[in-house]
């Protein structure tokens, strides 16, 4: 795209066109600057098909913050607004509604509760909840949709690739395969996920985490393209980063060639008093070359240097690597947990594709509208129950039991202090015959998970640095149980609603099916 | 991001750092400026799992030309660089290579040959071939991959969704779900590949194409929070676009509420003399509801009115709809083509993020270095047959057979002319068994595929827009043979070597293995 039409392509019109049709209807129905909340969470964990995610990582809050902060309707976004047509040949955008935009059409009424990034989240709780004048509310779906949905998948992947390595370095590599510019925000939540680098230069300089990386069999093949060899490539190599010193093996061969190369210049390296990295894997059975490559840096004395895989790397690989390598070091000679803890991942493709689940089904959906002082709950009755949304102003609380793990996310109504009663009472958010009252034997502690964001367009929360955001994480799983933690078919975590939210939702269902049964037969008569 | 940090993110160092420290020591061999030239191609077809791409279809060449021509190391890139460190905490970059940077960090010294945007395209061949100076097309490889792998992957997605829907209008929707900012990459990518509309109206707005979208279900929720209902809604809705009326009828209960209310303001318009717009379908069985709304809207008189589809819709589904429709019309007195035909598919997340494959495998590998005058062809061995390189300076052929269908993309060197042959050898790239001449009374015309881009930093190539580029890709669907069109299972497209090109790469092959083995020994003596 020329960097002309980024203000168009990326700003405020960075919306679905409904956004903009809806905004107009309210705009002429007069209730365009109603106060209302729209709340967005999602529905389902991601599932990869053969394994599933029991838990997210919430991420790309900031990043949205700070496209809210900027987006506007300015003169050319309102010329082109100006110049859609309906298939009667006239704008489909009106001259006051357009007039309403150019003074209002921005971010600056709105308020935002939200679960800060970096934290455990879960579905069908309230992530983010958006109040302000219902037409910029609405504008908002889509581009909060965007930030938010692509981040926290990312996140979560990271995370479950970090549970596999087992506490070893994990490198993001996924830039060339990633979707476009979306790269830079993938980065951001594989670091907060789990990811410890990136190869990426500039967003790892943004986020002031530094950037990794070595070389590419490119290296090899010029230098043997020009009559040289693996070995003269490596010695350069060696000779410019004698300290950082990690050679990729496999140009060739791996364990005829590169390996042995690698091992003579190591020695070489060892001799002029600098200690060699380590050597990258990036095809064929990783863990047999790893084992068999360990056998023979070992021998030659290197048993400190790494051994960095990476080739279509993800959770489940990484996993079975360890596995085999479990199963098939001893008959190598070599202790397998020394070579587990000395791997390092470098993982692309699938981690910054969520490869298996590309997508987060986050939702954006209109809970309650204010008339007066009052707010109205807004529903939306589906065919399928757990679509049915849970209506109005809500608080989104932890419960910690007596082990201290975290054992369900409790919604209540707004009023409602749950540090108050002693006695919950939890609600399954469609299933009317499960529900169980915890009491202060089972709660440890209770803990509010929505923050204010924004408050009236001013933004109250201080976006926190990647380690932080990390260290947030880390923390949260720790509270987790090891089922939800599971790899593959987790344990599903309990997300209740409060008595009074369950009653209100029942009744705003049965007042709209009744409504919706009146209306049909008015339709007949 | 803050705005302030996109120069940084995704400029000049929105590239991997193993690129900067191979470029580093080129520079320091002195064959950082030798001429190069890097092939970039993908080596597998998109396979959704249960389905497969039989073909690719190009794209994103445009806006990788328009990063090229602005991206240059300047002097905040450079302070960045300097400030990385090694182990030893020395920098890693020394000042004469930055030096370096700061005067020829940029891409007006390289040329470009790509198979244009918008054409087929297949696996192994060819689509982009950069030569430059070594260090700067090293640089390139990450961006130019992450330019190209995403739009052809997702224009290739839109090629079978477009495929599936037989003719019918398919509308973009899936910005929300998309890997954040890439969504307007995707869109372009959709519109090129199949899609006629998208919902996102800034980059609608900056390709040309009008934005489509009408309401989404909060609007009706807002009107029943306030005391209102659907058909309130829906009224309002008719007044403010009687003539782009298209109602989402499934908020309520679509066939007992939503249909009838369309139904009665669809009445109302008309008789104001408005033609309505149509129905949008969004949840339940999709194929079932557009029958029995179908059914009641010609019952009503409505038979013209558009029946838009949408919910996790992809060729599969779409299929799978148009099937049960083609099944179960007859019994409900419809008939089927006509329903068919009256069909728009709304398609959003499983187009955009590419559902099943999530990144296309698009390498950009060294295969030739200029010393002199002389091109030195680079090789490199993989464990894997189908991963070893093509070497050298090659030209890509489409030959059309006797029936004028696309028969076999035909790789040769660059100094061949296959036009001039009476006959052609073609050679299976890895199996020494499978070759076939073809002559004159099989091949009706050969059509060479890669034009020429960038000149020396002259840009060339004037891109198209995107209606020129679906005319091209949707010509090239043309003369596809149906079996490789087929979105299951498709037959392979030949891609073939000439017999020079292929006993080139055998030599280098079997010199590379004699060397590898030299030096092993040599390491052993």
């Amino acid at each position: 795209m020329k960097s002309a039409d980024r203000g168009t392509a990326e700003g405020i019109l960075f919306t679905d066109q409904y956004q903009l049709t809806m905004a107009q209807l309210y705009f002429r129905m007069g209730i365009h600057e109603q106060q209302a909340q729209f709340d967005h969470f999602f529905r389902k964990y991601p599932d990869y098909g053969a394994h599933q995610a029991g838990y997210c990582v919430n991420a790309g809050l900031a990043w949205l913050l700070d496209w809210l902060g900027e987006a506007r309707f300015g003169q050319q976004d309102l010329a082109f607004l100006r110049s859609i047509q309906g298939r009667n040949g006239k704008p489909i955008f009106a001259g006051d509604f357009l007039a309403w935009l150019a003074d209002n059409g921005h971010f600056g009424a709105i308020s935002m509760r939200a679960i800060p990034e970096g934290r455990v989240v879960h579905a069908n709780v309230p992530l983010t909840m958006v109040t302000g004048p219902l037409a910029m509310v609405q504008i908002l779906e889509s581009p909060l949709l965007n930030y938010l949905n692509y981040q926290t998948l990312i996140a979560t992947k990271a995370a479950r690739v970090h549970a596999a390595a087992r506490g070893s370095q994990v490198i993001e590599f996924g830039m060339r395969r990633a979707h476009e510019r979306g790269a830079n925000a993938g980065v951001r939540a594989a670091l907060i996920g789990g990811a410890d680098f990136s190869s990426s230069v500039g967003i790892s300089q943004v986020l002031g985490i530094p950037p990794k990386g070595t070389h590419a069999h490119s290296m090899i093949q010029a230098f043997m393209a020009l009559g040289g060899s693996e070995l003269d490539a490596f010695r350069a190599y060696a000779e410019l980063y004698p300290d950082d010193c990690l050679l990729l093996v496999d140009t060739v061969n791996t364990l005829e060639s590169g390996v042995p190369n690698a091992i003579r210049v190591f020695e070489e390296l060892r001799r002029q008093g600098h200690e060699p990295l380590g050597i990258r894997l990036d095809s064929g059975d990783l863990a047999y070359l790893a084992i068999q490559s360990a056998k023979m840096l070992n021998r030659a004395g290197f048993a400190g240097v790494r051994i960095v895989l990476s080739n279509q790397l993800d959770e489940m690989v990484i996993w079975q690597i360890i596995r085999q390598i479990e199963e098939e070091s001893a008959r190598a000679g070599l202790d397998p947990d020394e070579l587990v803890q000395r791997l390092i991942y470098g993982v692309g493709t699938r981690l910054i594709t969520s490869s298996g689940a590309s997508a987060l089904d986050g939702v954006f959906k209109l809970v309650a509208l204010r008339r007066g002082s009052d707010w109205l709950p807004a529903i939306k009755i589906s065919e399928s129950p757990a679509k049915t949304l849970n209506p109005g102003h809500k608080q989104v609380w932890r419960l910690y039991d007596r082990r201290g793990k975290a054992a369900a996310d409790y919604l209540c109504l707004d009023d409602e202090n749950p540090l108050a009663e002693q006695f919950l009472e939890l609600r399954h958010p469609t299933d009317h015959t499960k529900f169980q009252t915890l009491g202060p034997d089972t709660i440890l502690r209770i803990e509010p998970l929505l923050a204010d964001i924004i408050r009236d367009g001013r933004q109250l929360y201080e976006p926190l640095g990647i380690k932080e955001l990390r260290r947030q994480r880390q923390s949260d799983e720790e509270f987790l149980d090891a089922g939800v933690r599971r790899l593959i078919n987790p344990h599903i975590y309990h997300v209740s609603l409060s008595r009074k939210l369950w009653e209100l939702k029942q009744r705003l269902i049965s007042q709209a099916k009744k409504k919706g049964k009146e209306e049909q037969h008015g339709g007949t008569v």
